[in-house]
């Protein structure tokens, strides 16, 4: 369980709740046991009510708040492996750089490779995440989240076919177990903060029993299924071949589609592929940055929300980012589009919504964050807009936000009503013991690349 | 002429030279009458030998210094326009609400749209531009850049064509008087750092006249010409109906090409033109966010440098950005031809290459700023790239600027020699004071939008 917060009330922000209405109010934000009790009530709120107990009061005057940033892929893992890897496309860059390193993991690199990104996440505004992690350790991915207080739903990652790497393949049925495992330790943990997902790496690495396994007990255990899929003509090329189906299919046949599944990437989806993913509600999680960094390409994302597909954004691993930051996954969202279909194509309002509503929807938790709104989980962030780049101060201000505003430009976060980052601090962790942590963690893992 | 400014030392810090051999030293700066005098030294600079004058230390200790990043393509008279004009194609930008705010602007409105974008570039690392103002008021720029030190090529836009907007359209002896005037003005003021240019907006709102003068004027007056070419394919069209000929031939045929000439975008340029334009030794000015933000398309980088083209980048305006910020530009540079052309497209050393040596030619500077070698002058950027963003910290240092670091990782600013920037703030204006004048011009302004 969180510990009990005290009352707080971040007062006379002007704040972006992304409810129905998309409504912007000038006022105080209202928090008690974690969640939003009120919104409204400029310059009032927590002082001289009489109240029991004693409310904390932060003055958010002149700055702007939002419902936290979700975003729905990300590889904490891969924290360590920045910069080295990059400039190589996905094949070589799995099968040369990413696998080795997860290979070489330990339960210490683990957790602190989950430190330096999650302090990064929640430095950025970011407060909820899906995250993959590598086979081994991630009992300790979770300590590290547990720890800094980010919201999350991680899982192991799941590799059991022979095209799988020697090093991280495991027996179908011992990860399963492991997976079994992980979940009855962490799912729910932390007050409901961490959750438990299944985390198939993607078609080529599993088997058919191996999916059609984690269907079943995603759907007995109320989790969520983490994957990626159509990420690059070849992975699309191989499960032809590997299974006679198109992978998106081939997906549904083993029962990962719908609400409960979050399929990274999906930028080789034609027209039937989009409607079939609107009409089985399952989320696409759209990574321009890794997108583009490995040269896979452009997802077609507005064609996707025209025909009401669900969709999230995320940052991917640090190195084929390299940045872990939504304010660039949500500038880039909307200006890749524009060349494609013009510059109209998803506009800032369209992008927030991605790293908010649509978050929220890929991690099965649209009825607790992804707005500001009574009841909801109070995870907000607090951006001061005053900087140079962000003026002048009148112009819409999700334009602002979406297109100018910058992780550097987030002042406060809280999760679960707890302030987690403080004028720009971490302060359920220390920097400088994540940093020197992550670096020794990291010269090690390097050995395995160069010697 | 600047003031004379105390021999000053950047002590300790990793420096990024960008010289011939790419050399990445551990050492000294050491800076004298605004220029650099040497590098090396580990720790020793400037202490116990005995010089008459007393030197200025700034301990860079774990901080990287690279040459002082270079926008070859901006508009600082529309700073006060961002966010004024998104999601809308360039010719409605430009008709519906550029050039109505332009025409609109005062003497004043200038001054702060110039103090504010100023402001945003030495803050976030950059040290020189290319600017092109508006038709009128352009010594207000100047009186701002002069205030700000950051070091300028600035030219009023010249439109005298029948296509160009009335309310800016000049004739075209006024307008080439007002520019000799400017240039006499400006030309080598505060000991060379400003500087003027010829700013023909773009061909189609230009004579042939026009355009050939500017030529010759440029040519007597040793100053670079400054322009749009190939941004759209209606630009193209255009152009042919009116001239007969491509662009780029016509360009060529009025004088605007070689190392004199600064062509802003260049996203429709076929094989042939990038060939013309190597043989000619033009700048380009790559604007990738501009150019995806109006929806204008990719330009051919990597193409263009094969080729053996000089290219340099830029922010362009601030409504078509909404940055101007050579690290969103640097690392958005290297993604968007990834896709295009493979993950190994534009490395990030060749990216890094853009903003500071490719710039300094766009400049027609090269002798004096792009690198960080002796006899230059010291325009500088201190980087401190401690934050969780920015780690490992023993990956290559160049990707680590180029994909992971943002404008708010900039510590120290220096141009001439000079600290314009430290410890992240602005030392040549009151932030405050801008931020308030800016605005309150702003609102002014969009009442012709509105009303």
């Amino acid at each position: 369980m969180p510990p009990p917060t005290r009352p707080l009330v971040l007062r006379g922000a002007r704040v972006v709740t992304m409810d129905a209405a998309r409504r912007i109010i000038d006022g105080d934000v209202r928090i008690e046991d974690g969640r939003i009790a009120g919104i409204g009530g400029k310059g009032e709120g927590g002082r001289g009510k009489g109240k029991a107990k004693a409310t904390t009061v932060v003055d958010c005057r002149g700055l702007v708040v939002l419902p936290g940033l979700i975003q729905a892929h990300v590889h904490l893992c891969q924290t360590l492996f920045r910069g080295l890897a990059d400039d190589l496309p996905l094949e070589d860059w799995l099968a040369k750089r990413i696998w080795p390193l997860e290979a070489a993991h330990t339960e210490e690199s683990v957790y602190w490779s989950a430190m330096l990104g999650g302090a990064e996440l929640l430095l950025g505004g970011t407060t909820a995440i899906l995250d993959m992690e590598t086979v081994r350790h991630t009992g300790a991915a979770f300590e590290a989240l547990e720890t800094l207080g980010l919201r999350a739903t991680a899982g192991k990652c799941l590799m059991d076919a022979p095209a799988a790497p020697a090093a991280l393949r495991e027996p179908t049925d011992r990860a399963l177990s492991e997976a079994a495992d992980l979940g009855a330790r962490w799912h729910g943990r932390a007050g409901g903060r961490l959750r438990w997902c299944y985390a198939p790496r993607f078609v080529p690495s599993c088997t058919g029993p191996l999916l059609r396994a984690v269907s079943d007990l995603a759907a007995r255990a109320d989790a969520v299924i983490h994957t990626h899929a159509a990420e690059t003509p070849v992975e699309l090329e191989m499960v032809k071949r590997a299974t006679g189906h198109d992978e998106l299919s081939y997906l549904d046949s083993v029962g990962i589609a719908g609400p409960r599944a979050a399929l990274a990437h999906c930028v080789w989806v034609d027209g039937e592929g989009i409607r079939r993913l609107a009409a089985q509600g399952t989320s696409v999680v759209h990574c321009p940055s890794s997108n583009l960094k490995l040269g896979s390409g452009i997802a077609p994302v507005p064609e996707m929300l025209a025909a009401g597909c669900r969709v999230a954004i995320g940052a991917d691993g640090a190195p084929c980012n390299n940045r872990l930051d939504a304010f660039t996954e949500m500038r880039l969202a909307a200006l890749i589009q524009k060349p494609r279909r013009g510059p109209d194509a998803l506009p800032a309002a369209q992008v927030l919504e991605l790293a908010t509503l649509g978050g929220a929807r890929a991690l099965a938790l649209e009825q607790e964050i992804g707005s500001v709104e009574p009841g909801k989980r109070a995870d907000l962030v607090v951006l001061d807009l005053s900087g140079p780049h962000a003026q002048p101060d009148d112009a819409d201000l999700v334009s602002r936000i979406v297109y100018s505003a910058r992780a550097a430009d987030v002042r406060h976060v809280l999760v679960d009503g707890r302030i987690v980052v403080r004028d720009g601090q971490l302060k359920t962790g220390d920097v400088a013991e994540i940093r020197r942590e992550a670096n020794r963690q990291a010269r090690r893992l390097r050995r395995v690349l160069t010697g």
